[in-house]
């Protein structure tokens, strides 16, 4: 990932967020839960290079991971709980955020907790 | 993801550890991050879905991501500094520590820094 480096900050490679969403709706519907990745990505200014659903069974969780090219953001549902847990990791310009912001609308969740992690923090190197 | 919960503590659904992993070797070799994510996921008593990778070119940086039943892996690589960034999230009995372990035997970093996140904190719900 060479070209991502000049973009970013130079005390890190990336940002990687952590969102837990409580209360969540439809993260038992896979092809539901694509479209919100898809869309998550677009509105963080991400590019998606390939898309991969886990469907666990009717009415069980979903798996989904995109790969961009600024790195991944993934989704593991409990829907019986209506629980989700997400993780956007982008480098360069792209805003994770944004792609929290994003899945908020596609899920609704009632509760969110999110941490942010800086990846590759140059002092290390 | 149901049947997972029954397996983990009562007090999250999942352990998500983060690792950076400096002064790497061979993580510009997709064959060989691809056998390592796979090699680590049974170290840790996990079971893969889906591998997949996306090369950035000769000389450039590996993204690799493995769907598992407990969740995924990934790794990103940056082999022009010698850098990979790695998560594993694993929920039920599989062990993240044992995975990163294993990717420390195939990529034998110089130095490291790893946090842990528990996911899904039942006191949320």
């Amino acid at each position: 990932m060479a070209m991502t480096i000049t973009h970013t900050s130079p005390a890190y490679l990336g940002r990687h967020v952590l969102a837990e969403f409580w209360g969540c709706h439809r993260v038992d519907d896979p092809e539901h839960v694509k479209q919100a990745l898809i869309g998550a990505a677009e509105a963080a200014g991400a590019t998606v290079l390939q898309v991969n659903l886990h469907h666990f069974g009717e009415g069980m969780g979903v798996t989904g991971v995109v790969m961009l090219a600024e790195s991944h953001m993934s989704i593991h549902s409990w829907p019986e709980i209506s629980f989700a847990a997400i993780d956007v990791f982008v480098c360069g310009k792209a805003d994770p955020h944004l792609a929290i912001s994003s899945l908020k609308q596609s899920f609704e969740p009632t509760d969110i907790k999110i941490t942010e992690h800086f990846r590759g923090e140059r002092h290390h190197a």
